[in-house]
């Protein structure tokens, strides 16, 4: 079969294609239906990625783009505390766009969502002169159990999952920044075109909650950086943070600036940021090993400030990732 | 205050602005959070809308613009018989439009919004060069009670509410395709700018039906034209159907053929098509009024036929709006 053209499709052509992802039962109507589990409640959130800015030819195969897409949105849903209900896809793409693109997308989509296991319940496809993803992640909470930003108290534990910087440091090969030499730059390409969104930290939260201790856990993912998360968390909070300890990747081979900039401003890396009592954060941290790190406290004064060994400053949101602006 | 663009004021300035229209509960958080009404199922849609294919400057002031995204997905809910629990908005926008443009939308959504007591619980922003809008639908069904296409049987009237086609001529007047005399030209122009969905019929359905009878209501909206609702019912039920009436605007101040296509194939008039027994058809009727009319019946051979007086074909779904092609 040649690689036709969406146009030479056609809509009508186009969608069973398409709703081969979906499962069977939400196809044909309008909408899609989904059953609430009982006592939980609806954890809703939508982002759009256009081409050119959020992704390009240059760094993100199409597969990876749909991967991201579905990560994204599903990294959204861990930092509510939430489990995947469903997501829906709504594109918009160029006419002479080719049908295996198209198919690239949904497969690396339809990818991430098989790990998380969460269907795709449906969408909607348009012609449009910039290619452009709509998608909405929807999951379910227990209503005791949510993350929230403002719950951060003084004295709380500033946790981060994983490692930071990563998904800045393969982007910045991929655009010909710099060069990165193996194994780091295996590792930083996988973690810009296949983040992980922590769906594996919601549970363990619960696990790791100290018996008698009423539910409190403040946090958000780090999709624009780790400095934007804390930076949040303590805005909605109304308290302040010493950040002590940075979550870099582990490497001599890169600039040790670089790669602290990357932590804390190149974002896309899709972890959680976590303000827990020590008691609590001490319990989560045995269940997460090396896949966490305790990196600051919450403080009363209202400022976040980084405190490292070799460098202080006080870190600002203008520093972060601002989709309206040029800097 | 001078009218900025958006580049100008950032996003850290415009969200404050946007977040306004959101309920106060909702902001803050990576996603919103609603609480399912007992025994209720979810309904979700999405749709995009993109500038320059679903509507443009000539023809929707922005105002107009957030209205009809919202209408169209209110419609979607009507459609599966639904009623509304939330709306989320994500915008890609050029970075030079300008912040009372970008407010109108929002007012013109808040406006549709509240008519039907829909809350805006989420969205995105982002840069685009190609300004789009994709808006994801919440609502809340009875599972007993759910429009479903694919239940239409042998025999079924068919009903369509409101009028059909006076979406097309306004959209066909602002294009300066036609020139609308009033009373129509007016009508046409309000069903095109800022149409209404149809929720109010959603209870009435509930309450025509005939005593002892098991919930069936086949049906869907006529976003895309009148042929295209039946003919998707009639696919999805393995049916056919002959019109014989169709349900156009009263006007003698236009051609008659031109209303027919309007009606037909125009689309976005987003009112409801629906197969129901004859009973609850007569049921319904009686609390419908003039807005609503028997246009056909449901027949056992899988074609949709079209018998006038003046005119015989058979309708296919070739003629509708395809967005991938270009006739």
């Amino acid at each position: 079969m040649s690689d036709r053209s969406l146009s030479e499709l056609g809509e009508q052509g186009l969608l069973p294609l398409l709703q081969a992802f979906c499962p069977a039962e939400q196809r044909g109507d309008d909408a899609a239906i989904l059953t609430p589990p009982a006592g939980q409640q609806l954890v809703v959130s939508s982002d759009v990625l256009v081409e050119g800015i959020h992704f390009s030819e240059a760094t993100t195969p199409p597969a990876a783009i749909g991967w991201r897409a579905a990560a994204a949105n599903l990294s959204d849903l861990a930092a509510m505390g939430a489990t995947p209900a469903g997501i829906t896809l709504a594109l918009a793409l160029p006419s002479d766009r080719r049908l295996s693109w198209l198919q690239q997308i949904y497969q690396g989509l339809d990818r991430c969502l098989k790990q998380y296991d969460c269907p795709l319940i449906g969408g909607d496809l348009s012609r449009s002169p910039t290619a452009t993803l709509a998608v909405t992640a929807l999951g379910w909470v227990n209503p005791n159990r949510v993350i929230r930003r403002s719950t951060a108290q003084v004295g709380d534990w500033i946790m981060a999952t994983g490692t930071h910087g990563l998904s800045r440091l393969g982007l910045g090969h991929l655009l010909g920044e710099w060069t990165l030499a193996e194994p780091l730059r295996d590792q930083a390409i996988a973690a810009h075109q296949a983040p992980k969104p922590r769906l594996d930290v919601v549970p363990l939260l619960a696990r790791s909650q100290p018996a008698g201790t009423v539910w409190r856990v403040a946090g958000m993912d780090s999709s624009d950086g780790l400095a934007d998360a804390v930076l949040q968390i303590c805005r909605a909070s109304q308290v302040g943070a010493v950040i002590e300890a940075l979550p870099l990747p582990a490497t001599t081979s890169f600039d040790r600036d670089r790669l602290i900039q990357a932590a804390l401003y190149g974002g896309e890396d899709f972890e959680l940021v976590l303000c827990l009592s020590p008691d609590w954060a001490q319990a989560l941290l045995e269940l997460l090993g090396e896949q966490a790190q305790v990196i600051g406290q919450i403080t009363e004064k209202p400022v976040v400030q980084l405190r490292l060994s070799d460098r202080t400053e006080i870190l600002s949101l203008d520093r972060g990732f601002q989709h309206f602006t040029t800097h």
